[in-house]
Parts: C-alpha cells; structure tokens; sequence
C-alpha cells in the first residue's frame, strides 16, 4: 500500500520539490503517493513549510510525522494543534552554502576587502592585514549550522571561540556554554557570528550591554536571525564606532524595507536571506530518509524539543 | 667561536629583523654573530634580499650558503657569481597569509559579495548562488602556496583542479602536470589562480589563446607575479566579457600607476601586493634552521634549483 505524503507549501515550492522528492523516494525504494491536496484522515506524512496554509494540525489524526522544509522553527513551535512528531530540515547543501557565506564575510572583513573593493582609485594602499591566528572570532550558537563554521574558520587558522545554551567540545574552538559564560564568549571578540536559534531566550542576544564586551571597532556577522540583535542598539554602536562593520542577512521584517537605516548606513552590508538556502535535492533526500525512519519503526532524525524551541 | 652572519638588507628591514633574528638564533641555542657589515672573507652565512647593495659574492669565498629573505628568486637567480648553496623563504607566515587572501577572494567572487557590498540601494537582490562544489577553481601552480591554496579550497568544498610543471598528488585536487595538459586544466575553470613562479616559461601563461579556454565571464585571481599575464590580452577578455572579474595582486610594475587602466577598469579589483607578506619572526625561524643545518652538516632546506629558476 502506498504511503500517503501531503505537499503542504506554497505552490511554487511544489514546482520544485516534486520531481527532488519524487527521485528521493525512488532512491529509497518507498512507494510514496504525494500530492497536494489529501483528506486529513489518510495522510502519513507532512511534508511543511510554516507559511503554507495548513496550519490546524488537528484532523491529522494517523500522520507518523510533520517533516519541516525549513531550518528555522520559531513560526512552528507556538502551534499547539501540532502534536505529532516534528522534524526540522537539516540538510547538508544548507549547512554548506552557510559555512561558504559565513567563512567568506569572515575573510572579507579580516583581509579588509571592502577598502580594495570601494576604493579603486589609483591610490596604492599598502596595509597588511593580520594573519588569521591573531584574529578571534566568536560564533555564538553551536547548532549543526555554527558547529560546521567554527570547524571551517579553525582550519583557516582563525582563532574561535564557540558558544552555546548546552556544553559542546570541538576540536580547535574553545567551547563556552550558559548564561553564566555569554559574557566571556564576547568580551575582546573581533568578529561575532550569530547563529542561534530564534527563542524568547534569545531575543536581543545582541544588545547595548553586550555589545559593549566587543573589542572596539568589531565586525557583527548575522547569518542566523532578525531577532537575535536590537537593532537600535547596534546603530549607536556603529554610529559610536563599537562596532566597526555589520553584514546582516536576516532582519525581523524582511525583505529590510528601503527605508530601513540599515540600507543606508556606511558600515552595514545588508544581504538578502541568502546565507543558508536548503538544497532541493538534498533537502529531499533528509525528508526521505525520515519517511523510511517511520516506516521502519526507527527513530526519526532532526526532531524539534518543543520545550526548548529548536 | 661565533657564527658569522651578514645581514644584507634595505636598512628599514634591520631594525625589523634584527631583533626576531637574534630570537630565532637564541631559540635553537647557536652563538651567532649577526651584522650588517663583516668583511667578506669571515662571513659563514648571508642573510639576503635581493634589492640589497650586495650583488657580487665572488669575494664571500668561505660562506657556506646565502639564506633568501624573499620567497620570489626571479632577481637572484640570473646572478653569475652567486654560486653557493641559496635557499628562498619559505614562510608559514606567508603561506598561510597567502591561503588566507586567495580563499576569501575565491569566496568573494564565488558569493557575488561585490553585488552587495557596492549595491546597498534597497534592492533585495535575490540571488543564491551555487555551492562551492558546483564551483570548477584551477589553480595553476603547485608549490608550496599552491598546494596550501588548493587544499584549503577543496576543504571548503570547492572543484579543484591544480597544474604543474612537475606531477603532485593532492588528495581532494585534480592534478594536472605538464605543458600538454595546461589547456586541460584550463578548460571550463570559472575561478583560476596564478601561483606560478615568474620565469621566461611562465611568461605571459595567461594570454588570448589561454584566457579563451576559460568558462565565458571566468574570474581570474592573480597574487602570483605580474608577468604570468599578458595585459593587453587580458584588458581585451575584459572588454569583451570573457572574463568577467580579475583581481590582481602583483604587476609588471609596483606600485602599479595611477594611469594605468587596471585602476579604472569597473571589472578589476587592483589590491596592492599584500597577498602575501613574510612575517618576520617566523621568518627569521627558518633562517635559523638553515644556519643550524649548516653547522650541524645536514642538509638545507628551501634550496633553489638555479636550472630551474625556482
């Protein structure tokens, strides 16, 4: 018998997921009816972007699982009609695409690319940069996403602290976890690398207060969430030269609107929410995987603690 | 009895060197003697750089080698009376400064950073770009900084293929070797790096035939030697679209003048032979290791091969 898969995304993700999950099924050799549209009451599995228009989970009694397209939880946890099993995505070409912006942004601004870049006028400006090794970058969020980056920018001779909510040990980083050690993580930081997830617990992470803990004239790297920085806070810190550069690819409301002094201060880089961007491919081949998982009585992958929030 | 060491240098180098020297020689406990003028017949060693006033070393009969500050021979290796043993610096500083500069342009380029960087407009420029695995780079060259590029490269994910004079065996890389196989290597790269030494062989390596091999809109990287390319020919691929970025590091003439239409090409990116930069103390590490070597009759290490020119 076949096993029922509800597509429940935006029409245009179905465009491209179909024919993605479709051959990751195949590979798995699962005989998988996916549609659209499927009465509650037969659907095994939920394949679910949260801006699609399901959002009452109620009906769907007998679904073994709701198997998230997306990395971020924040628009998922609060529905208390999901009761079922719940999986993120965690896909390779993701945590990839973020290791290459985030190494990437981290060179750029160590090297001091931007004075090149902007200023092509003849003049030969002869500064040498530091080397890597007396750099400190701080990654605050050890998730798969930050863990991949620590390891990256360590092999690039980088100097990295990593800090997180639960203890983590990673070879070349220096681990910090809790409340208690956030300040420590941050203080004489150079470069900071936001890759938490978006949490009550977490919201405004980035402050006056911490912000301060910098070592003057740092560079805020934001990959992971609008919510994570007060924004009102880092434009005096940058008007105040605390912060020396933001690169921010995520905003609270997006896209940034034009108007947003973010676009028009000399020491933002604003980017539009391309730092990580699941894979097709990839992202239905994890999707698969979990679908096996269920059928085989195994534990699924990627599962969301909805007490913590990620 | 000490060890005679002459440092032959611009001045400005003595006052940085002088102190990491007599580090490095304290460090491997050797009792040197270490001087900007000794008369020639009781020097045992020469520190050199090769825009020194010393050019005749037919009266350092006794030296038993001459240990290179700089890691380009190029100007050294035409001299006829330069016939002891002659190392050139190979520096960890240097190639790790160099990995440093030619993995965040990669990226840069790579990302479409440039977009971003000079279009802070209010347009939410949408763009994803590929993986790095998608990403054909071909670095050409692979000495010491070439394979120490190439690997970081193929960590990061990147296709990467290397050319050589001689064979290698990178694990990750795609070695090529041989003149016969140059346009293989070339063929398709979207990203090509110039690391090649600068004899009359490599003279001019990428010209119209070559950079017509490239992927249409390629980025060429060049932090190598300004004679690896022919000018003119690569202003014309510039024009036309072949190529669609170079960022240049080194030219036929430093610093490169204000006139020059590098400067005021919109597709080139001029940055002032920085991309790599011995550093001093480790630097002077290695000049250390060669005097102990020497006094401990083992062989040296960094050797040049005059026939080869490198």
């Amino acid at each position: 018998m076949s096993i029922n898969v509800l597509f429940a995304a935006k029409a245009e993700r179905w465009v491209t997921y179909e024919p993605t999950l479709q051959q990751a099924f195949g590979e798995l050799g699962l005989d998988v009816n996916l549609r659209t549209e499927i009465p509650p009451e037969d659907v095994d599995y939920i394949v679910y972007a949260p801006n699609s228009d399901l959002q009452d989970f109620t009906p769907y009694a007998r679904t073994k699982a709701v198997l998230g397209l997306w990395a971020g939880v924040e628009d998922v946890v609060g529905n208390q009609t999901l009761t079922q099993p719940f999986a993120r995505m965690v896909d390779e070409g993701l945590t990839r695409g973020m290791v290459e912006w985030v190494t990437g942004h981290v060179l750029r601004h160590h090297l001091g690319m931007d004075m090149h870049i902007l200023g092509q006028d003849g003049q030969w400006r002869d500064h040498v940069p530091p080397l890597a090794t007396d750099r400190s970058v701080t990654v605050l969020g050890m998730g798969a996403l930050g863990q991949a980056c620590a390891e990256a920018l360590s092999f690039l001779g980088f100097t990295v602290t990593g800090w997180s909510r639960s203890p983590k040990d990673i070879a070349g980083v220096t681990c910090l976890s809790g409340d208690d050690r956030l300040s420590e993580a941050l203080s004489g930081a150079q470069i900071i690398v936001l890759l938490l997830p978006s949490t009550p617990d977490t919201e405004n992470t980035l402050n006056a207060e911490t912000l301060a803990l910098l070592e003057p004239g740092a560079t805020v790297i934001n990959p992971g969430r609008g919510p994570l920085i007060d924004d009102d806070a880092l434009l005096e810190a940058l008007n105040s030269g605390q912060v020396g550069h933001a690169t921010l690819d995520v905003f609270r409301v997006e896209p940034l609107p034009p108007t947003h002094p973010y676009w028009s201060h000399p020491n933002v880089t604003v980017t539009p929410h391309i730092a990580s961007e699941t894979r097709p491919l990839s992202a239905s081949r994890v999707i698969a995987e979990n679908v096996r998982r269920g059928e085989a009585g195994e534990d699924f992958i990627n599962l969301v603690d909805r007490k913590l929030g990620y």
